[in-house]
């Protein structure tokens, strides 16, 4: 096995390009916002993608193999047709072009450019940009993360009852994924103060790292939807696990944030743990 | 029965009183807002009350009594505690200090205060301002709405598979209303294109007018949560009514707020509808 070596200098320059390709992928986002989007569906009426989401991911894989034609690529929807999703110990670049697809075509602000790279198959960069509400967080491993230059801090709530949680219910209409997801929300109305749904996974996990809530989780989301995110958060000093408490599985499809050992782990245990395959 | 007359100029005065004290109230839930709060609960552990909720409520009302002494006045604090809730045909002053006060408390943006007057109880101004983000919604009866002085413009959707819904479970934790509730939620999963969930009715009420998703319905709110916002909602094109269909009751803590009557009427449809009690 070939352990990749990065330097300091190699950070850097990935996170200024990764930056730069975030800013455009915004600009893109922001030019289309208000149009009428030509629309396609993917698994259901609820997952959707359009022209901008094909576009960005292509303009910015166009970019980063200019500058680092080594480097590995896992996109939304790049790899969605062929359905390979090989993460390796290469430096990665894990991209989503627009999370929030459903907010774009409905305009409602909470859409976003998730970009995470990963080398030895840990998270060293996350990016998100909100262009419509002119968000921009950044992380670096082990250097904190940042909302608009402003260094973040989840929140310091230890227990349940005092804590909002932020749920997606996702894009499966499969009745029985529907209804063990209705016993969670219902689970979170009885133990916990409050419910939340923003449509966006990956701005969900951001709030949760700028203490706008205290947990975020979701079954069957992807890889490129939570990456970017999980670092921002816990360079925010959250946790981040598979629901179940286990360690996160990148590849698992589903994620636990907590601003907190404490209220990650009582989340876990009033959840239903539902699975929802691999990436 | 004494009909109150009301000229354009009474209007232009209440509206310029009502938008002054709106910009002050916001001034305090900014100021307020990054504190920890002293809580106080009200009907259940999902239903709270802070310090700067009560003295927002106190000098609105300082304010109002000064310019207009013969004035009503309905406010979630100082009408709770002697649950008296007479609309008359006077100018009535509807406040909710703070809507939104769990994201208060939890440092959730999504905070708003909210004044609607009715007269002949018909509403005639509706002002909802969210400081935190910088939102000042503003409507005239018959003068169209504004968003930061920008006319708004609902929606023009048709078809519920294409819409997506803005829901709010409320502070009940009653097991039968909950189990109702959440009998709605899996509806709007298997007939809309998505649901989100902000934890503030009139701001969820403003969106619907903003065009950023299609409908909002809620039931057990309070007269004070949605009169400035269903002004600002209808004078946005957009259909204001009972869940069941029928013309709204002010009283009657239930609103459905579609973007378009076909909207509004699908959604109706597929609703169980909750008898929440009267104001």
């Amino acid at each position: 096995m070939v352990v990749n070596t990065i330097s300091d200098q190699d950070v850097e320059e990935m996170f200024e390009l990764a930056r730069a390709v975030a800013l455009e992928a915004g600009q893109v986002i922001r030019e289309n916002f208000y149009k009428d989007k030509v629309v396609d569906t993917k698994m259901s009426a609820a997952d959707l993608v359009t022209e901008t989401d094909q576009a960005i991911e292509k303009m910015v894989h166009t970019k980063i193999l200019a500058k680092f034609p080594d480097h590995k690529f896992i996109g939304e929807e790049s790899t969605h047709e062929t359905h390979k999703h090989e993460l390796t110990d290469d430096p990665t670049w894990i991209i989503d072009p627009i999370d929030g697809t459903t907010n774009f075509v409905n305009h409602i602000p909470e859409v976003c450019f998730s970009l995470g790279i990963m080398v030895n198959k840990q998270t060293v960069i996350g990016i998100v940009y909100a262009p419509i509400k002119e968000e921009l967080y950044t992380a670096k491993l082990g250097q904190g993360s940042y909302l608009n230059g402003e260094k973040l801090q989840a929140s310091k709530i230890k227990e349940l009852k005092q804590a909002v949680i932020l749920f997606e219910g996702g894009a499966s209409r499969d009745e029985q994924i529907l209804q063990d997801k209705l016993k969670n929300v219902h689970s979170l109305f009885t133990n916990a103060r409050g419910v939340r749904s923003y449509g966006s996974g990956a701005l969900s996990i951001c709030n949760v790292a700028a203490g706008r809530g205290q947990a975020f989780f979701e079954y069957g989301l992807h890889i490129w939807d939570f990456t970017a995110g999980n670092l921002i958060a816990s360079e925010a000093g959250a946790v981040v696990t598979d629901p179940s408490g286990a360690e996160l599985n990148p590849l698992r499809r589903r994620v636990l944030v907590g601003c907190s050992a404490e209220v990650a782990q009582s989340l876990s245990k009033v959840l239903t743990h539902l699975d929802m395959g691999w990436d």
